[in-house]
């Protein structure tokens, strides 16, 4: 297979605050919600996907440029609870 | 069943940008990575995550609050591309 047809790999990142952790964007979204009328809503949370698609490495490497990129930008242990799932696109 | 006991009724909304919008924030983050070194990466997508939990409806029930949520709230049909998906927390 020719380089440039080779599929992409890659990873899904998913960033949501740790329970505890106060949300302030889905308070906010729960508010308007309600005024807006959606009925018997009990609550939102919301959260993050980042999706990184890289060239020819194996699902092992691609996974640790990810979790790299998770420590060094994407995410902060502190608040947040990350999950990271391989795809096909 | 005591009505404090029934579980929440969860809809999950995914919110992206559709193929052609400028996403400025995967842009930003791409930049940032490949100046950290990370290597071999060929993009960055974002996408929002809106988890909305309902009491007592039923899943379709849920599912027309929630289109009516992201009609009137959480995404600009426009722009975004939206994926809605049921279930159990």
């Amino acid at each position: 297979m020719a380089r440039g047809t080779v599929p992409a790999r890659t990873i899904e990142v998913r960033v949501e605050l740790k329970e505890g952790i106060l949300d302030a964007e889905a308070e906010s979204i729960e508010k308007s919600l309600r005024e807006l009328g959606i009925r018997e809503l009990r609550g939102v949370r919301t959260a993050r996907i980042y999706t990184l698609s890289f060239g020819d490495l194996s699902e092992a490497e691609a996974r640790r440029q990810t979790a790299r990129a998770v420590d060094q930008l994407l995410a902060n242990p502190v608040v947040h609870r990350v999950h990271l799932a391989g795809r096909r696109p």
